[in-house]
Parts: structure tokens; C-alpha cells; sequence
């Protein structure tokens, strides 16, 4: 069987997302598609907006064949990391074609990452600020004449360097996008497709008549009657706050990223007298010009779920194939390729591996399931939960 | 000028604190009462319905001179080591009379400390659980015909026992309790007077008819008016449950008082797919038969707290005089004493003593107020607050 490679995060899951899985397919004539997907928390540091079993339900129901878990130490990375953990994963997996939206499709960009390759090797570009990526971005279209700027593009194009970078054969298939734009804050009217940025705006400011012409119709449903991230602000700060005020400086400058001295900052503005009284307020106090607001918020999370240095490290060496779900055809193609994956597939999490491997997913989960307020005694995200089988039923 | 030494919690201020105070100055004829209490959290490990501030206030409108902290490394202790602390402070500045309630008032509690002594030089009484506390006590019954077991009696026996294992000169003068019982869960409908935990009983069932008439007309006014602790049980929860939850084992195994393993025991409870949900059912499913559930408590407000044994062993070693608020009196009571005070008396906390001697008082401060949902930009529980001034009116 041929499958190919997705990465995403179906936050959430949308019309444009099933428009992809269809062209995925159609453009590589795979059997199957294998998706690899951030699973609760996102790449900009934020939680997803359903649980990864919703998320992983509505791309079963919607074109997806395979759906496997990008841990939490590859999901919320820069783009860099997040996409050689993705890259890494589908490869174990046998996936040698990776489908991806691009802003130009037409561009080969692994020809880019190659040229980028040499240009890194006679400079010193080793820093990942705003700063540096402009002046990257600056020198890379000097020499290759493109102009690496949209965001799908930056994406596609650490698509590429992963695979450079690394020792698997996977062909890029760049397709355009259909219809809107990746920072697209308003949905278009006549528009059946809109980003997931504007979706979630939509979803926080109640516009449901919006939401509900640019989403499958179990999407619709899944956002009005599972718990959503939509109220997780105030949670996520309270106890945010509460961890700066707890923790001594020495605590929290072991947590992964926190660099420069950030330690200090963070527990002075929380604890000023006239300290922010919102998430997103109190992160534009902390924030320098150095660092990206993502980045920061990935900081914010890192701290929020106690992730030190070396348990990031420790992780990021030992990764996993973990199954969220499959459709018959995802299932058949995984007896055909598990016995060489090149990583442990995990399909059960038990106590032992919650406490080893698989612990900063396990933690990740309890924290999403601590701010939804959803009682402990609710089935957890990860401890005896099984892969979910989606049969599809005969038209 | 001569003065009185009373140890407190004022959890709340009741009509028998104000007896209590009169008492004190009249049996001793003292000019001043100085009162030594708990700060933001009480002995038994739970957050005090009024900040520290407001039940200063209280207790200066209504018969206190100098009020002090007990700080927090002292107050959320058990019996013996509260009793040390609160002594300790009294003796440095310079009070030699302590009056406390009694149910037995006509015991003499130095002379049943030495005797105490003379057991303890014999057997191995060093451990403090249950089991232990009623072997003691019937040991000491056999030796003394004193059968120690009312918890005002036990308290005296505490106090007996730190003044004579300090070198300070202080004498004792046990009081009987005007009508209500230490444990008195019931209000009785002919009296004035009433049991601390009473009350708290009465404020969390609402029953404000009951509350009324048994504090003085300004406690009222400021439970009724100011944050109390009546609804912190779930932002309690919350917290502690997020710190099981992200902490690791190791970490949570450094936190002052977690013996035994209890802290595989925390997170096992806590993650368990039937977990307790509120507080107090969490604490009875952790609890052993070796541990009083005051014990139980007090661990899990380290816990909260974060505070580790390192810093309570260096916090315990290194005390203090935080001044809360004096009359005039006091205050020309403190100038005579203060050049021979022997701890540093501290009228002023800034940043320094914020992150030095003080940093748990200031943690504990924090935590209260986060638990209150006070806003950060509120004037805090320490920094740049002055001691309160109050000047009685004339009559």
C-alpha cells in the first residue's frame, strides 16, 4: 500500500483540512493518508482547542487513514524542531511522500534547503530570533532569488531542511491552498474554507453562523458539545501565576527555554503591584524584541507543565510513534510497515511508559484536562485509552 | 512598662479573644498585651478566614497593644514547635508573663514539663504521631495523676515545655475559658461567647444570626466586608492538584514534612481514574493512621507552599519580629524594648528581606491572595506595608 504523510494540527479540523486530504491522496495516488498531529497543546505554545481524541475523530471521519500523536516535545518547538520531530515520524512509518500547503506550490523547495544549506555553512546562523530570521531570509533570496516570507512557505521549507538533514527519502509535494490565506483573521462570506486562525476567532467571539459554513458538519458539532479550550485563559494564568509565585528563580531557570535571565523577569511582573491581569497582556510585559510571541508563550507553557532542560532533552532523544486512530485502510497499511518502523509504536499507555516515555504527554494531557475543570474521574487522555477504530459506513 | 504575652490565631476574633485580652492584663496587671499570631495560614494548615491585616485591626480595636506574626515556618507547625516559636518571639521582646486559656487552670504546667522531662530523659517519645501523643499522655498520667487531654491544656503544655527548653525567663498564668469549649462545634443560643471553629462552622453555613452574636461588631463588619478564606477550598484544590500533577516525585519528595513515600501516595490519588474531588475527601483517601489529619493538612500547605526542607530548616534557624500593629501603648512599649530585642524587629519589608529571611511570609502572602482571587495590583500582604497604627478614640 502506498500511504502519504500529513503534518498537522486540526485546530480544528476544517473544510480546507479535508480539501487537503482528498488532493493529498489524489496528487500522490496513495491509498492511504497517515496524518502526524500536535496533540493537546500547539505549536504557538497554545492548547489545542478540542482534545486530540476529538481532533483525531472529526480527520478519521474526513479523509484521514492513520492518525499518530506528535509528541508534546516536537509539537510545541519552532518550526525547525517541530518539523523534523513530524519528518522523523513519518518516515518511521514508512511515509515517503509528504503533502503540504504552500503559498507556492510551483517552488522546489528542497533545491532551497539545499542551497540555504550552503549558505548556513559559510555563515552564522545558528540564532532563531525575529532579527536573524529576517536577515536569513534576506540573504537566502539574495542567492536563490525567492523570497522566503509566507508562512506556509517558512513551513514547507523546514519541511525540506528536515529532510535534508536527515537520512529518510520523502519526496515534498507542495500544493497551493484553496482560498484563504494562513493569517487570514476574517472568514469571506462566499467562502467555504477559511483558516483555522480566523475559525478560532470566530469560535471566541461566539459567530457560530461564521464557524458553521467553513467546517464539517461533526466539527460543528464536536465544538459545541465537547469541552474546548475557549475558556482556558483565565486557568491557564491563574495557575501560571501561581507557579512564578511558588517556585524559586533556581526552579524555574531549569525549565527548557528559559534563557537570558527570564526567570527574574517573569516572577518580577507577576508580582508587581501593578501586575497584568490577563495571559496575553502579562506575555507583552515579559516579551523582549528577541524573542517571538510564540516563542514566548511556548516558554509560558514549558513553565506551566514544569518542563525541565534535561527531561525535554532526555524525550526528544526517545521518541515514539504513538496511535491516536485509524480507519480500516490506516489499519491494514500499519500491519504492513510495523514490524520495520523504525520507532516503538505505542498503542496502550500504561502506568510504566506514563511514567517514562511517554510522561510529558501524560502531563501535558492532565494540565489540558485541569483547565477544561473536567473531573479526574472522566477518562483520562492517555492511561488505558485505545487508539480509536473509525469503520466508515457504506454510502 | 509591664507586659502581658498571649499566643494567637484570632480565626476569627471573637467576644472570648476580648475576655481573654482583659483578663490577661487584669491577672497580671500588665500595662500592654502583646499578641503573637499566625499570619495568613493557621496551625492546622488552612488559609485564616481574614488576611493577617485585617484580624490585627480586630484585635487592637478590641484590647491588643503590639500585635506580631508568628511566622509561617512557626505557625503551620505542630503543637510543640508553634509553642517554640511564638515564645521565642514573646521572650525577645521582652515579655516574662504569658496567659493562655486552660481547661484545667489550677494545674501547674511548669512543674507537669519538668516531670514530662524526666519521662522523656527514660523512653523514646521523640515521635509525634497519634499512636505516640496517647501513650505519652498515659505515661505521663501514671507519673503526674494529671490526665493531659483538652487540647487548651495540651497547648499549655507546650508552652510549658518551650519555656523550659529555652533560656528564657517566663511565667506562666493559665487562665480558664470563659464558657466555650476549645472543640464546641455548636453555637449555644444564651451565650456571648464561642469557639473559633464554631464560628468558622456557622460563616460556612451562612447562619450570620449565629456569628453575630458571639464577635465584637467589627469582626462582623469585616467578614461580611472584606475577602475571607470561606470559598479558597477549591482554588486550594486546584492548585495543589496542578502541582501533583506537574511536579515530579522528586520534587515533591524535597517538600518539608513528605515522609515515608507519602509523596508516590499525592500523585497516585491525584491521577487515579476515581479521584477524590474535593479537598477534603483527597485528604482523607492520602491520610494513614500514623498521621493526624492537622499533619495531613500542614503537609499539603508546604506543598501548595513549595516549600522545601532546606528552606524551613534555614527559616526556622534565622526568626524575626514582623510588627503588625500597636496602640499607642505598644508603641512606647516597643521603644523600651527594642534596643534589647534579641531577634531583628521588622517594621518594613522590601524586596531584600522579600527574597531573604521573609520569603516565606511573603510566598504565604502571595498564595492567600491568588486563593482570594485579589487582584495582583492590590496592595499586598508585605511589601512596603506599614505596621498599623491605632488610636483609640476617646470615650
Amino acid at each position: 500500500m502506498k500511504a502519504v504523510g500529513i503534518i498537522a494540527e486540526y485546530n480544528p479540523f476544517h473544510n480546507g483540512h479535508a480539501y487537503h486530504l482528498q488532493e493529498a491522496k489524489r496528487v500522490t495516488g496513495a491509498d492511504v493518508a497517515v496524518v502526524v498531529m500536535s496533540g493537546n497543546f500547539v505549536q504557538r505554545g497554545e492548547p489545542a482547542i478540542l482534545d486530540k481524541w476529538e481532533r483525531t475523530k472529526l480527520a478519521l471521519h474526513n479523509g484521514a487513514d492513520l492518525m499518530v500523536e506528535l509528541p508534546v516535545f516536537d509539537a510545541v518547538q519552532p518550526g525547525h524542531l517541530f518539523a523534523q520531530g513530524a519528518v522523523q515520524i513519518l518516515a518511521a512509518l514508512g511515509v515517503h511522500d509528504l503533502v503540504f500547503g504552500s503559498e507556492h506550490p510551483d517552488v522546489d523547495f528542497m533545491d532551497l534547503a539545499k542551497k540555504a544549506a550552503a549558505i548556513e555553512s559559510e555563515g552564522q546562523f545558528t540564532d532563531r530570533t525575529q532579527t536573524f530570521a529576517s536577515a536569513y531570509a534576506a540573504q537566502l533570496e539574495e542567492k536563490t532569488g525567492f523570497k522566503l516570507e509566507d508562512p506556509n512557505d517558512i513551513l514547507a521549507f523546514s519541511y525540506a531542511k528536515a529532510v535534508l538533514a536527515s537520512d529518510v527519502e520523502m519526496d515534498l509535494h507542495p500544493i497551493a491552498r484553496k482560498q484563504a490565506a494562513y493569517h487570514d483573521q476574517l472568514i469571506d462570506e462566499a467562502q467555504d474554507i477559511a483558516s483555522a486562525s480566523s475559525i478560532r476567532l470566530a469560535l471566541h467571539k461566539g459567530k457560530w453562523e461564521k464557524v458553521e459554513k467553513v467546517v464539517p458538519a461533526d466539527t460543528l458539532k464536536a465544538l459545541k458539545e465537547k469541552p474546548t479550550s475557549l475558556g482556558f485563559e483565565k486557568p491557564f494564568f491563574d495557575l501560571l501565576r501561581y507557579r512564578l509565585l511558588t517556585d524559586t528563580v533556581g526552579q524555574l531557570g531549569q525549565v527548557y527555554q528559559m534563557a537570558e535571565g527570564l526567570e527574574y523577569r517573569l516572577v518580577g511582573v507577576a508580582t508587581a503591584k501593578e501586575a497584568p491581569q490577563s495571559y496575553q497582556s502579562f506575555i507583552r510585559a515579559v516579551k523582549s524584541k528577541r524573542y517571538t510571541f510564540a516563542r514566548m508563550q511556548r516558554t509560558m507553557l514549558y513553565t506551566l507543565l514544569n518542563i525541565k532542560v534535561d527531561q525535554m532533552q532526555a524525550a526528544m532523544a526517545d521518541s515514539y510513534i504513538r496511535l491516536l486512530g485509524f480507519t480500516d485502510e490506516g489499519q491494514a497499511y500499519l500491519s504492513e510497515v510495523k514490524r520495520r518502523a523504525r520507532l516503538p509504536i505505542i498503542s496502550r499507555v500504561d502506568q510504566g511508559l506514563a511514567k517514562a516515555n511517554l510522561r510529558l504527554d501524560y502531563k501535558a494531557g492532565l494540565v489540558w484536562q485541569l483547565l477544561a475543570g473536567q473531573a479526574a474521574s472522566q477518562e483520562g487522555q492517555d492511561l488505558a485509552r485505545r487508539p480509536i477504530h473509525y469503520i466508515k459506513e457504506e454510502n
